[in-house]
């Protein structure tokens, strides 16, 4: 396959004893995520850190800012802003439109964090090696800097300053509110506590996984491809990826302690091997609709999409 | 003064034996706030039984949405939905328009219910003389609905049936997110949370009330305003009679509860005679503004600001 010339950074020069064709495979260099992500994430950060109840520019009462900020900037890996920032790419959009939505859907997984780890869900004290919220604030400001930081996800979509268009706006709002809410993120979690000790199908774990960790995944892309100017052909494509992606993201994520609080978990309910090889089976369906889809720049995408199946944790 | 000739229905035939002229401010019959709330209200309580997690129509899986609709659909008074359909209607727009920001304020309302009545915040059991919601379903799934209710008010801010354009759309998301967020509703909360047993001065008092009542009072006019075509003037006139408005409305608000729990609230503070005093002074003034505006029917607006002040309870 030939590269689009839009990409000659990617090219190597071959050696000089070499006269090979440098436009075949094995000449290109492997798309370096580490570089882009390292770039991408600078941008994430310090756009976060300004957005979220800066204490110098947008103070937040009664000790409610520092709760807010304790739970967002931590050191999180940021794969939905990194997911945002690569689909925005793909589509073709300015990175700096996709900067909005990219913290937007992150304070929606942050504030979800919050809220999971309160005594009333799964009670847990420590995250990232530091204590949880709740630990560290009360109950109660946990609470209210979960409630706090999703609505200031959609306070980040909709800036007066006339930065992005109200049509965008329109529809990353729409885009965010259905991956939270009930037919989205919060359903997946009303089944999750459902299910603990009880068998659940292969089918019912899909649904759980892709409304529980899938929707805002999936959010994710197609807000950053909402950005872009190929969004038309970028929906569908996109739509069908993450759709898989996001299913084989959770496939071997947090299995010790799902099993450790009787979760059903898909190595619990097929094996490991089954499981990985499933995983990679959608990768590999995933990459190939990317590989023939004709959107721009997809290698960020790519090498997420890889990153998030193969990832060891 | 002379009634615009637009409202016609507030005049009343003068009886057989009088002579004198009909226009005369005695003949004219006080605006019916009844009729016109239980209007507003039926087309209200039909659209969120609609749309909230309707079994029939959009349901939420694992018990999510009986404990959002039993959040919602619980024999609120809907004082915010009604404000949303007054303002809108003083500022010109259309009642069919102003439904969804009339139920995505009703929702934030309710949500913020649910959490306040969680045992790590007020510990409520019983709310209009039924158990609380955490009560009924549990803590976690309280927690969720509360969660999944609040996107669900992005949600109906944003839909793709072309039936709000997107200019609005983006403006009644960016007007309830500040409104419910750490500038607003949940700011006030955590300045409560903050307060118990401690000697707050009358404007910490003012500040608090602001944001936990007023806030959301006040972005329920200005989304009603938001669907009107008399947009422009509306918006500053109504934002200074609101600001006024809600602060009055909480003067006697749950004192009894307040005090039990050692909260400040104006009346410890002034005294019940002065607060009483100090709330017509403010609904008084909010009145003038509105008087001297140049709305259109201003009379529900005028009636539910009277209601708000003077309502016991």
């Amino acid at each position: 396959m030939a590269l689009p010339s839009s990409l000659p950074h990617h090219r190597v020069t071959a050696p000089a004893h070499e006269t090979t064709d440098l436009n075949a495979p094995e000449f290109i260099l492997p798309f370096a995520l580490g570089v882009w992500r390292a770039g991408q994430l600078a941008a994430i950060e310090q756009a976060l850190s300004r957005w979220v109840a800066d204490p110098a520019a947008t103070p937040a009462p009664a000790g409610l800012g520092d709760a807010m900020r304790y739970a967002v900037l931590d050191g999180g890996k940021r794969l939905r802003p990194l997911l945002v920032m690569a689909a925005c790419e793909a589509a073709g959009g300015d990175a700096r439109a996709a900067l909005r939505p990219a913290c937007a859907v992150e304070l929606i997984h942050a504030y979800s964090l919050v809220h999971d780890d309160l005594p009333c869900m799964d009670n847990d004290v420590l995250r990232r090696g530091k204590p949880t919220a709740h630990v560290k604030f009360g109950e109660a400001q946990a609470l209210l800097a979960g409630d706090a930081l999703q609505a200031l996800a959609f306070e980040l979509l909709t800036p007066e300053d006339g930065s992005v268009d109200a049509p965008t706006q329109a529809r990353l709002c729409r885009l965010l509110a259905q991956a939270a809410g009930f037919q989205g993120m919060a359903g997946g979690q009303a089944i999750d506590l459902a299910s603990v000790g009880l068998p659940l199908t292969s089918g019912e774990l899909h649904e759980m996984h892709r409304l529980k960790t899938g929707a805002l995944l999936q959010a994710s892309v197609l807000m950053g491809a909402a950005c872009g100017a190929a969004v038309g052909l970028a929906f569908q494509v996109v739509d069908d990826i993450l759709d898989v992606t996001a299913d084989a993201a959770t496939l071997g994520k947090t299995a010790g302690k799902d099993a450790a609080q009787e979760k059903p978990t898909f190595v619990s309910l097929m094996g490991l091997t089954a499981s990985r090889n499933y995983a990679q089976h959608l990768l590999a369906q995933a990459l190939a609709s990317l590989q023939t889809s004709e959107l721009g720049n997809i290698e960020p995408l790519q090498a997420l999409a890889n990153m998030l199946v193969n990832r060891q944790q």
